[in-house]
This record gives structure tokens, C-alpha cells and sequence, in this order.
């Protein structure tokens, strides 16, 4: 199958001139741009590029809105509950992290909650926000039932993820990002539209067998990971994110129609903390001594079956450092449906136009 | 094997009038007494009684300070370092939330670390403390080294867990509390103690192999949950916790030392997180809702194979209820240590007064 190559200037450009075409702003189209590009660089294709036809559905059908206002409902010193007004949860959650930041370096530490939030893409963007200001970063969010709890094999709750960032000296920053679930939903999407089966742990069919099928694993659930452990983990970020925001849980009926319904807000609630470094300790020795933890790790002999021990957003950042050099690829069955997505919203931009991977332009 | 019952009063009055034997105010024996009594209740036998004869050792030796002074070192509005002076960390550590519930009650939102500091016990006793308070509570801690990180099999990092509690209105209060290690190493040694094997996936030897056998795996390395994702929030928690601690980390040979040590503090660090939940949302609303999200929860059908869907900490709180009415067991062994440890310090009590389990008193 045909890749499809993109440099990070070419994928800019094409996102944020679309969600412009679609009536968001220029900064808001800027975010948008920023987090879907610098998620493909990391090569996180679930969280990319192929959110885009979903997002443009909501957004023409009015589920999504183009201009929000984000609204401070209540507000302390060291939080703050911010209503996404149907925006681009990609768009939110900047602006919540942000404001998390600020608080958290008057403070020391802060929190932060979005109500009536849309999907707000991966969730180790916003971490990472917190991490370049020298900041512990920590983002939870919920979504609508996908994965079973443990005892189960039923959509249950979202595959509520959690992402923490901590910054480091010379070390790539350390990223973990990860869902509750064994793999994002996303990575199930992302097989289903590629053609490709998944392997027999990541989910259960709608009869609650293990499947290896894409469609399947999509009309079934999302297995836990590590058992009871994550899947407890996923029901205390369910709580804490769909309470703080007072919105509806991950299985209620509402909270599903309002996802399958285009012409409706999503409805999720997503949770952003962020806690100051130097309020603790001097922001560059913890850095220095992040670098050491790193390199201690690293020198630890790798069990058989590996080459080396990899730390957490490790990949992801040579994946990044690497698109900066060559862009990265698409897989063509995405191509065309963004092409689907510009011809029938009128947007004038040819995707034939970003070439076939290995070939000469 | 024989099984021997004690009250929770019996529990509460040995526990404290040990430690005030061994030089600790009567308010720091009430709260270790309060804190391994509400771990055996709980069903934690790895983090109740049987870690008595470390803490003494500790104590005898100087490595823990009976008398300690726990210092601010530094201070936000919203956060704060404290240095807990050595002193048994079940006390440092309830001082430290303490702090932080009121920072919280103060800004909405805190965050406090604790440096050079000891073994805190059951991380959820924290969470809970602050739940109590309508708030949602984190407690992270570092520990020395007993788990294999992802590609590794060896003894990397300590099992350092988090624990994260909820508070309800009319249901278990929900308390997350997970070593990143498949079990907390405090199981093995209570495998170890009993004379039992150990699931083949708990741990490997130290060879790299995996082991059934406690004494092997006490030797070699505890095995994370979940794969990577474990192995990564153990990285991500390691990091936090020494690196705002400003100690070492869980495998430099500093910290090893210290923890086999008895005349050394072990020099660890926590990190607890307190958000209050009013300042977001109705306090009762949100309980009324965490109620809701359960009974949803629990009314999905069962998996083959299971009775019922089990909330995290309902496990726990099921036995602390009955602990309540009929008191708790303890092996015959652990009372022999304990009574070996009465008696080379010199401390009159017969723990031959508490009845073997299912005897006529």
C-alpha cells in the first residue's frame, strides 16, 4: 500500500488553511495545525491527521463550534473551571494548560477543568506545554465508552487516558502518554481504515470475545491494561474528570448520542495540573538529575529480546527529530479521504500534490 | 498453618505502646498504631503488622528518629517541601497531607513533598485522608530498587506506587492505591514469611528468569504492571518524587545502602497532591454522581468467570468492615517475630494472649 509523504511545513500549512476554510480563527487554526502535525511527526497517526474528517463533520454539522467563547465559571488561586463552549478540544486545552501554567507559577501548583470539552487529541501535548516552563505536567481526560472495565467485556468507559511531563537537561523530555486501555481506540481506527488486523489483546467483539478484527474490535470493547490496575485507574480518571466537570459519564446514554451526533457537542471533561519544579528545588539541578535517572536507567543491561531500554516519549522524539528532517508518511486511504473532506467542503487544495513516498518529485 | 486473631483495639494498643517503648510521643504511636491497624483491617497484611520488626530495627539502630521535627524548607502558597527529620514515615507522611489538605482548603489545589523520609506504609491511607475532606487526594512515593523497568530484569527501580482516592456519598469511598510492580514487593515478603509460593509473573530471579519462589524473587526483581505502561509511570514517579525531594534515586548505591542500613535513614521521598473538589463543583453533587458512576459501573453483566464488577478499594473496605465486628487474623509466624521483637526490647506484652483463630477464648 502506498505511503504518502508530508513535510511538517506541507502539513501546517494544509490543516490550518482547512479549519480557516471551516470558520475558526487563524490562532485557533494555528493550534489545531501545531498539534495534529506535531503529533504525526511523533508518530502518533492515531492522533493526527485522521482525526480530521471527524472533526470537519462536527464542525459543518454544528456539533463543533468555530468561535467559542471559553468562559471562566468559577475560579480560585489555584484553580479554575473553564467552559469549552463546544469548541476544538485541541483549542481548549491550550487555553486550559495555559492558564494552568500561569496559576501554577503564582502558586506553585494548580489545576484546572474544562466542562462541555470536545476531543482534545494527545494528551502528552498539553503535559509537554507544562514540562517547557519547567513544570511537572499531569492531563487526564474522558471519552465516550469504548473500553471494558476489568469484570467485563463491555464498553464500559472511554479508554481515558492519562499523559505526564517532566523536563529534562540534554535528554529528550520525558513523555509518558498513555490510554487506559492496552492501545489508544485510535490505533484501532487507524488499522480499520489501513486494512490491517490488530493484535488479540488490544480488545474484545461485541460478544466479549478477544478479536483480531479491526471493525469488530470497534462495534466490541477496549480491553484494560495491566488487568485491574488499569482498569482502575481508568474508572478513577472517569470520575475525576466527568465529576470536577459536572458532565456526563463515559456510558451514559447522553454522552454516547452526543459523540455519534455531529450536529452535537461531545461533551467530555478533561482535567490539567500543573505543578511548578522551583517550588521545590532548583528547576536546573532537577533537570541535570533527570538526565542522570535517564542515563542510569539506560546502562542497565537490556533483557534478551531487546536491544535497548526506552524511556518514556523516547521513540516519539526521534519519530519528531526525524520528521523535522524528512516530514513523515500517510498512509494513501487517509489522503483520499482528506481529499473526500476538501472537494465536498469546497476547500481548494489538491492532496495529489504531496507525493508518494520513495518516489522522485 | 495456625492463624491468630487480634481486635482492632488489641491491634491499636500493642502498635502504640510499642513505639512509645521505643521513644515515640504518644500522638506518633497513635497514628502508626492507627495506620498498620487500618491496614490489616483493609486486608493489607504487607503493609500492617509485619513491617514492625523493620521499623524497630530501624528505631533500635538510629536509622529512624523516634523524635523527629519536621521542617519546612520551603513554602508557596500552594506548595511545600518538607524534611521529615527521619521520623517514621507513617508520620511524616500524615503530617505532610495534613498540610496539604489545608493548602488545598486554602487555594483549591496543593501539592507537598516530603524529603528524607522513610517507609510510609499503604499509599491509599493519604489519598484517603484527603477524600475525607471532600478532596481528591494523590500520593506518589519512591522506594529502593526491586522492579525490572520494561527490557530490563533487574532491579531498577522500587515499586513506587500511587494511590488516588475519591470520596463518595453512600458507597465505598474509591481508593486506587497500585504499586507500578504487578504486586507490592511487601506480598513476597509475606510469601516469604508464610513459607508460600508466588505467581510465576510476580517477579524474576536473578538470573532474569521468572520465579515462584519469594526468597528468589527478594533476590532478583519485581516485574511491572502492565509491560511498559507500568514500567513507564515508575519511571515518570521515580522522577517526580527524588527528583522535588532533591534524594537519590531508587537504584544509586547510596540509596541501597541506606535502606539495608538500620543505623541510616532510607532517605526516600512522596509527593502528596490535594485538590479540593468545591472549588470546581458542589461537593454533595459530586458524590451523589461518584455513587452513580458505581451503581452504572457494577450493573454491567459479569465476564465469564466473574461474580460480580468490583470497585477499587471495595475489596478492602468490605474486609475493613468486618474487621470492624469480628477483629482480623495474622500468621503464627509473624506473632513469633513479634514476640521475639517484645522481648529483645525489652517491651512487656504476651502476644500468646491473642487466641488462635477459630479456638474458644
Amino acid at each position: 500500500m502506498d505511503r504518502i509523504r508530508l513535510t511538517e511545513r506541507q502539513s501546517r500549512k494544509y490543516v490550518s488553511g482547512l479549519f480557516q476554510h471551516m470558520g475558526c480563527s487563524p490562532a485557533q487554526a494555528e493550534i489545531i495545525a501545531d498539534h495534529l502535525t506535531c503529533a504525526e511527526m511523533r508518530g502518533l497517526a492515531s492522533h493526527g491527521l485522521s482525526r480530521i474528517p471527524f472533526y470537519i463533520r462536527k464542525l459543518r454539522n454544528g456539533g463543533y463550534n468555530p468561535t467559542p467563547n471559553f468562559s471562566v465559571l468559577k475560579e480560585t488561586l489555584s484553580t479554575a473551571l473553564v467552559d469549552a463552549d463546544d469548541g476544538i478540544g485541541l483549542v481548549s486545552g491550550s487555553f486550559a494548560m495555559q492558564m494552568c501554567i500561569e496559576k501554577a507559577r503564582s502558586t506553585g501548583c494548580a489545576a484546572v477543568s474544562v466542562t462541555h470539552a470536545n476531543h482534545i487529541g494527545y494528551l502528552g501535548y498539553y503535559s509537554m506545554m507544562a514540562a517547557r516552563e519547567d513544570m511537572i505536567g499531569l492531563t487526564i481526560c474522558n471519552a465516550g465508552a469504548s473500553t471494558a472495565v476489568w469484570g467485563t467485556t463491555q464498553p464500559v468507559l472511554g479508554t481515558d487516558p492519562l499523559a505526564i511531563a517532566v523536563p529534562t537537561m540534554d535528554r529528550p523530555m520525558l513523555v509518558f502518554d498513555a490510554a487506559t486501555s492496552v492501545v489508544a481506540q485510535g490505533k484501532v481506527a487507524v488499522a480499520q481504515i489501513e486494512g490491517r488486523p490488530i493484535p488479540g489483546h488490544w480488545a474484545f467483539d461485541q460478544h466479549g470475545q478477544p478479536t483480531t478484527d479491526a471493525s469488530e474490535a470497534l462495534r466490541g470493547s477496549m480491553r484494560p491494561f495491566g488487568d485491574y490496575k488499569g482498569s482502575g485507574l481508568a474508572i478513577m480518571i472517569a470520575l475525576i474528570t466527568a465529576g470536577l466537570g459536572d458532565v456526563a459519564f463515559d456510558m451514559e446514554e447522553d454522552n454516547l448520542r452526543r459523540i455519534l451526533d455531529d450536529s452535537a457537542g461531545s461533551d467530555l471533561a478533561d482535567l490539567f495540573v500543573a505543578i511548578d519544579i522551583s517550588a521545590f528545588v532548583d528547576a536546573d539541578r532537577f533537570k541535570r538529575r533527570a538526565d542522570q535517572l535517564i542515563d542510569r536507567i539506560k546502562a542497565f543491561a537490556p533483557a534478551p529480546g531487546f536491544e535497548e531500554i526506552l524511556m518514556p516519549g523516547e521513540i516519539e522524539h526521534r519519530k519528531y527529530q526525524a520528521a523535522q528532517a524528512e516530514g513523515f508518511t500517510i498512509d494513501d486511504k487517509l489522503r483520499t479521504l482528506l481529499e473526500r473532506v476538501n472537494s465536498s467542503e469546497g476547500f481548494s487544495y489538491d492532496t495529489n500534490a504531496w507525493p508518494i513516498d520513495g518516489q522522485q518529485i
